[in-house]
């Protein structure tokens, strides 16, 4: 058989059933082939930003293998800012890139370009496939690079004549490797830094392993990240903290947060370096599971970058790729054998009524939220209340903007309803960061999507009306300040989100928010709610 | 005064008088020094992708160096395939990339990725600035590079230190340097070939200089591209095939080309390499001024990649950075002493009635074509017919998609609408890659400009339904096909249009086109008409 038939039997084989597709004439072999594997379901995306963003979603939510089919050296372009997204996710996602043939590639032909070296920048593996008879194994491998572990976007370049030629045949999948499981030194190691030592491992903030000034007494904060924050390493994190004192704090942007009702609540750290700093101050001890040292998301004239305090030790339990919940199960036997967590009580915001801002919208939404829902978390500065609003309603996932690279919210939103089609999926957007990826409401439209999008409009870039202060500029002269505005003319969501076939309505109090939030989540398919924001009072 | 304040002084002091940006943190000290600039002034666009197609547009058309400004990776990342573009274009353009400030960057912030390598892929000049002190000779020199010869893209990687440290001062631009002179030998050269001979500089398809069997007799061929197909190479290229039996061909996708009424018609070189073998068919010499030797768009197989008959010689009169019109003229000067340039008659279509198809909106838009027009043609299937509907029309410039990364015409409509406010701009698009930055109506609708969008629908990716015959594949089962099909849901082009501020309209018969098109090309501002098009009969 033809390359492009191998591929697609061995990526089928190897647990891929979606690939979010914006294929060109160099990937027509590719897309010809897939009526031939019907476990893989092609899904169109009309920009390829859509389609990584929506791998990426994908990928947090199905416990597979995430996958996309793009056009060279461009399309992957388009898709890399997503792809850097779900690399800071550690989204398990295979890229297919179709290129040019081999002998074609020195005529500099007008779609020619460094497609590896674009690749590289977001991929932790990354591979050229020079013959037909090797593109099913190198599509095998590629899937287990991308489920790793550590795991994260691998991405396969596909030569058309690759694609075209004969002599390819499936293999089968490459066996899975579990996460690297944490040693029993290292267990102790926390142990020691939970009660109130320096354990071995410890090291001193932003230095070298062991050479920091002893640090008994004062706090001890877990930092959880990646795969602790399912419901088993949250439990066992909750338990320690409930037997040891230990405060526990969610890494900034986690790819995928269990919480709600009956799991273990947990304050995330603070976008904000200034509020992440008073969060982590007094800290003397810091367990990292899953998580990353905490680190400034942007730098600022006279600020540190490292949000460490000064002499706080930091103690790495479990690092991306290890087995975060394994590790704190081991630590939670040792210092909490008896203990249980302490779980979110079941409670929701009344309904509020009179002006809709980003307070009463966060109210509406912890009100309304469905059990299982998946919450997909653009709101940047009209989210703020989203946490505290939606803490005790029924459990749900949390998915945010792990990168920073804005334009995530809608594709993420729609990769995980083709990942989880029995829940309810919420994109919260806003308008600035919306635009950058507004086409993902077509495929959610042609899918049948269970997606509402609501749209916070404030008609500003308002946080870089803040960032502006914060970085000490002053703007404010007309053309300054009509950078960061995004009025003249107004967007209509309700426009936009029609003439791409979802349904739309506008809310301009909270009472009509609630009402079109609450038909929206009733009715099946994608709907879209322009929530237009008041300026608080 | 601060790295940002020196760095925009010096741009404006380079003949930069645009920047088409889409700024986050990092550029917050360049928003800021905006309005201590006013000869320099911010247009924002919503997607990085429009950034810098409008920074295309208008750098093709001004005669100045076009700028944008872009936020970190992923800003640069959306940005990328129209750089692409704008590459091929070789539209000399600066990029200021904001960067993390350098002690932020061992941190690993959740932005922090591979510019440089980004940068690498599309600019033939790359700089990061290390000190403030440093930022204005850099800028300097990047527009000076962007200027060429031969000129390009550009890009300035600016990290948010340099831009908020004080110890700058601005520079006075780098001294203008004109394209190479063409050495009297190759205008002999190109003589002899134009003789019937072959000349000392000829070599053969595909090989080096000098070895190929002599070619006398036969046809040959003049093929235009880059700065030769202005009035002034045109009118020396037709001269020179006035006298010597010569035939002109233009490059497959100029990046601008002056043509219609009173200019010398030029019949462009055939995407389809099927039809460009025709048009080169039985040329023993072919002589290239600004373009480069024709290659197959894409490979197919068992096709050769080069377009330039076997044994045909090939003659560089004039490389990319080279004086080609200068070529041009020493060229006529020497062999078409007494030749008159043989120009377009004054000729349009009639208006035609019945249904709209490729065809009769063809015929519309040559009928109704205003002098000076500047048309941005992404039509791609949808086009075909444009050319010769076109050719007698009022004199115009047609800009075309030159590195075949799709999503470029809107983009490029806007910018040189920005650059010229006083003609009227006609944006060719289809449905499927007009939604690739769908996003440039905005900006339009901002700063007001004359741009006529036309969309022509016909809920197709229709030329994959062709590219998949010519590579030969067959894919005739459901979910391939669903993967080229625009329908379910059909896009609404209107609603998109008016939800950014575009007034907007659809017709579905030639007559309905002609009066909406008529409407929008009077009223200033702009306008979108969404042109269903029938199947031809």
């Amino acid at each position: 058989m033809n390359g492009a038939q191998a591929l697609l039997r061995t990526m089928a084989g190897s647990g891929v059933e979606v690939c979010f597709s914006n294929p060109g004439t160099s990937e027509m072999h590719f897309v010809a082939g897939l009526d031939a594997v019907p476990e893989l379901r092609g899904v169109l995306c009309l920009f390829e930003g859509v389609a990584t963003g929506a791998a990426d979603g994908y990928g947090r939510m199905a416990g597979r293998p995430a996958a996309t089919l793009l056009h060279l050296g461009p399309g992957l372009a388009n898709g890399l800012a997503n792809l850097h997204n779900a690399r800071r996710a550690r989204t398990p996602l295979l890229n297919v890139i179709g290129d040019h043939a081999l002998s074609h590639k020195r005529f500099d032909a007008p779609l020619e370009s460094d497609i590896d070296s674009l690749a590289r920048t977001v991929s932790g593996w990354v591979r050229r496939t020079a013959r037909s008879a090797d593109v099913a194994a190198d599509a095998a491998e590629g899937v287990a690079a991308a489920l790793g572990p550590p795991g994260g976007v691998a991405t396969l370049i596909l030569p058309a004549d690759v694609s075209w030629s004969d002599g390819a045949e499936p293999v089968p999948r490459v066996p899975l490797r579990p996460p690297s499981v944490v040693p029993e030194p290292v267990i102790e190691d926390a142990a020691g830094a939970l009660r109130g030592g320096r354990g071995d491992g410890a090291h001193p903030a932003g230095g070298g392993r062991g050479d920091g000034a002893h640090a008994a007494g004062g706090a001890c904060v877990i930092l959880l990240g990646g795969a602790a924050l399912r419901r088993p390493g949250l439990e066992a994190a909750s338990r320690i903290a409930a037997a040891t004192g230990a405060r526990l704090l969610c890494e900034t942007f986690p790819a995928r947060l269990e919480r709600g009702a009956g799991l273990p609540g947990l304050e995330r750290l603070a976008y904000l370096a200034e509020f992440a700093q008073s969060q982590l101050a007094g800290t003397t001890r810091l367990i990292l599971a899953g998580a990353r040292a905490p680190v400034s998301f942007f730098a600022y004239p006279g600020l540190p970058s490292s949000l460490v305090p000064d002499g706080c030790q930091v103690h790495t339990l479990a690092a991306p790729g290890e087995d975060a919940c394994g590790a704190l199960a081991a630590l939670a036997e040792r210092v909490a054998p008896g203990a249980r967590p302490q779980v979110q009580p079941a409670e929701r915001p009344a309904l509020p009524g009179g002006e809709l801002t980003a307070q009463t919208a966060a109210a509406v939404i912890g009100a309304l939220l469905p059990e299982g829902a998946i919450v997909s978390d653009e709101a940047n500065t009209s989210g703020l209340s989203l946490p505290a609003a939606t803490a005790g309603a029924p459990p749900h996932d949390w998915l945010t903007l792990t990168g920073g690279a804005i334009g995530q919210g809608l594709p993420v939103a729609t990769g995980a309803a083709v990942a989880c089609p029995d829940r309810s999926v919420l994109a919260l957007g806003s308008d600035g960061s919306a635009m950058y990826t507004i086409q993902a409401l077509w495929t959610q439209a042609r899918e049948e999507l269970d997606v509402t999008t609501v749209i916070f409009s404030n008609r500003r870039y308002a946080i870089l009306d803040l960032e502006l202060q914060r970085v000490g500029a002053v703007a404010d002269g007309d053309m300054a300040r009509s950078l960061l505005d995004l009025s003249r003319p107004d967007l209509d969501f309700t426009a936009l989100a029609r003439g791409m076939g979802v349904p739309a309505a506008r809310a301009a109090s909270a009472g009509e928010f609630a009402g079109e939030l609450r038909r929206a989540l009733a009715e099946p398919g994608p709907h879209l709610i322009e929530a237009v924001l008041g300026q608080p009072g």
